[in-house]
């Protein structure tokens, strides 16, 4: 994999961008202190190279009613390649958003946002007490958010 | 709280912008079949009333070289309202990007993105063993991400 | 689901008789200061839609003699719809009175009372450990009840 | 203690009015066979001998929005009778109903009922936290009531 | 099963013999202020209604060389009876003195003595590697003995 | 520490009296086949030279009604000698018959009987919770007991 | 086995040779104060005897890039000899230095080292996944190598 | 840190040396096809750079009677740099060769080497316990080693 290298006026730009996406060029340019050409032709690049992934609406959950928030760790039974088939799966439920291989006693930490407890148990616990690639689930459920950042932080 | 209704027409823009926050207001208005103007003052309604938070770059991680994921599990010790202090403080630590409070036998899972061992090691870890509040950790250490979608989804 | 919504005096007239349930319709009337025709209209809606399930006698425990009470954690096998056959199945074993899904590391909180240890282990333990949806059990033998209101609390 | 023993009539007796303490007592007599008056002078008398405590109105729940439910285990700090003054301690807080002190590696389990999780958080988990004999405590939210019975069941 | 009752003369009689079974009947009898003959008789009463079971040499561990003492905790696999037989399986080991059947996450508690680790590993925990009705082990190599009383205390 | 060798013969005798004290002189040179006198003699001997620590009459636990069996495991707190004053605190508990120091994630196996849960309660885990010593304990109830043999045994 | 005995002469050679191997056997000579003849015939019979097992080079981690440690605790399924089957196949597996099976809740302790998270994951963790005979694994990541003294310490 | 760009020369010279310190460089040469002045002068460079830390003897643990193994993990009080002091502390005490700060639910492993238990209650465990920085320690026996490498490999 071939990692673009950033300089000091690709992470100016970033650090701006990135909790907001629509900032305008030309103040950018004014901050980084190079031409706007230049804020755009770096941001292009950004783009083509990926370092820039997209951009992104933060929508407030609760808006959406979505404030049953769950974080499951699951194991996954030993053997056959079932890891690697589970973490798609888990992937691919509605709801979640965050599906992470760790190591320690625990195979998979998801991270999930549903409507209500029935919402839980119908999309989400009753899929997942039924895959045969996992031993155990246990979920906790999120009493109150402190942090959640939808982004890379760049200090 | 006041919580605005949201009905078919905000969802259906909420869902196209949702992971492409750039994406064309006249292309939005054909597709969601209503005029232009009519999309550009349901986004700034939803911006005012708060249903939409913000706008995000989704940087490459791996880009800036921030490829040692962590998530650690955090005890507090009781009494005194330790907490909600701890939880406030666990926010303001670099690299922490989430921070939730669960129920269950652990108070804290928090996820954080570090450059490699060292920086975790003296920026995070350390931190965390010399702050009172706090009985145990315990961290798990990300070996594979197989999810990560950083806004809310829309179905 | 259609629930009825109760006013300030079906909540007055639960409050009184939740653990009374013989006292005086004379007495509820004069209490909450409408007319008796009223309370007994009141009491019968409430048992027609549900709100009033039913009257119960509390008989002692120890009368009985049944004063060997366990609640047993129960974590089920994954896969299959176990779970819900399994909640059913452990609701209709003789003794148990309280079967609860719960999230975490385990599956099923059961609570139940036995005459002594014999009649535990032979009409409960023994069906359990048999039971092939069942992974794991395990026994916690009550050592003194603090609190037990067998009906919901209106404060 | 004294305790009253219980004949063949007392038992049928309670099996019928422990699900249904309005049943008249003219169908009782009809159906254990006895005249009337005795089952008038038996209930009189369980009633004072303490075998019957109480006769209770089965409230739905979910009528009076009580459907958070959490079963909490609660382990004590060691050391100067903390158990039992936090047993008691334990007993008055709003929405408890079940309080047992149990043998193995936790030393309480609680039973509540709290109309959500914001209830459960300000008026349950919060005072916990803060309780100086408490050393942890492990919730777990119920997803499902499989059985709930809120009466010594008699076979 | 019948139970013989103990009086006052019996009771103190166990308690003297209990840890010096060869204790002369004139001192018995002297002690407890009966006949020599109502100890006599006493003695054989309880050896023939089962009280009194044997009369036990109790040699020196260390004399035999058996040193290696282990604490091991069994989990049996759930279904098919497989307790019971595990029971009686474990009973019969070599080395084995202890085997109790407990609520709580393990199921047996088995105490056993070995001559060293050799000894152990071949003749103990090779066997309970290799049996099907056990789930997992897990052996606890004693340190120390604080007490160890092979008879039942009288107080 | 001398530890006296054991010959053949004294291997041979110990077996024989290991669970029958009072066998008598004779019968054991017979089977033995050496003369009376050196039966005697090789008793006398290792009962002065401690290979033989004592005889003991085993009562049955039922007769006495000391059916409450518990098996405890408990954890110390770390420091200033603890472990060592706290063993031998445990062994002088009325009940106590076992006190072993254990390696692994408890430090202390203690085994007991009592006549019921209030005795136990009273008179062992009331005074357990109050000491100072102790992090935290853990009791199983016995449910069933396989194998109690109180004596070392010689094959 | 026949162990040889080694006195106050070789323990004193060993002393100085084990963590310098190319100690010249003059300076052995002059400080053990011996002939340099008996040095030499003395550490020949070590060898021969199997005392001195090799001659080890000590080359640095870091040097090799191999710094990305791994501490895995492995638990075996029980049954049919799978234990001696996995600890041979574990001691070859690439990176593998250390493989212990121990008594207690875990099987065996694994130690390796690997160049980074993919060589890790690769090489190591996906061949354990795929092995029939282990039951479960856990991996701790080594943050801090405080000492590793990878020969016999003689004081 | 500078860190030594080792090629393929240094490598191959490593592979031969790392199991045999003492093998001839006349036979390095010829197996790698480089002059012998060329092996003695990468070795002396390897030396200076640190990537050859040093040449050890490895001694039969068993010749020297140390075969009580022990793998201890060890948790630290939270607090006041309490780990670092620790992981120095543990370094230092007679038989042990292994300090590992690892992340997960335990802070140290440890490995060590002891003569027979005594010792290792001794000169060990009970250091151990009257250490103020240590939480909770848990001892696991090693039965068996499968492998033990005191070198870096190089494949
Ligand atoms: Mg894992
Ligand atoms: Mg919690
Ligand atoms: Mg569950
Ligand atoms: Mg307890
Ligand atoms: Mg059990
Ligand atoms: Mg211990
Ligand atoms: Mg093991
Ligand atoms: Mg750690």
């Amino acid at each position: 994999m071939y990692i673009m290298e950033l300089d000091d006026v690709d992470l100016k730009i970033l650090k701006i961008i990135q909790n907001d996406a629509k900032y305008p060029l030309e103040k950018i340019a004014e901050e980084v202190k190079v031409p706007k050409s230049t804020v755009a032709y770096r941001i292009k690049k950004m783009e083509k190279m990926g370092v820039i992934k997209g951009y992104f609406t933060y929508v407030d959950p609760a808006s959406l009613n979505l404030d049953y928030l769950v974080i499951t760790l699951v194991r996954a039974r030993y053997g056959k390649d079932y890891h690697d088939s589970l973490g798609k799966k888990l992937s691919q439920l509605p709801g979640v958003w965050g599906v992470y291989f760790v190591l320690g006693d625990m195979d998979f930490v998801v991270l999930a946002r549903f409507k209500n407890r029935e919402d839980f148990m119908k999309n989400f616990l009753e899929k997942l007490i039924n895959m045969p690639e996992i031993e155990r689930t246990s979920t906790h459920v999120v009493a109150k958010v402190y942090r959640e950042t939808p982004y890379v932080i760049i200090d």
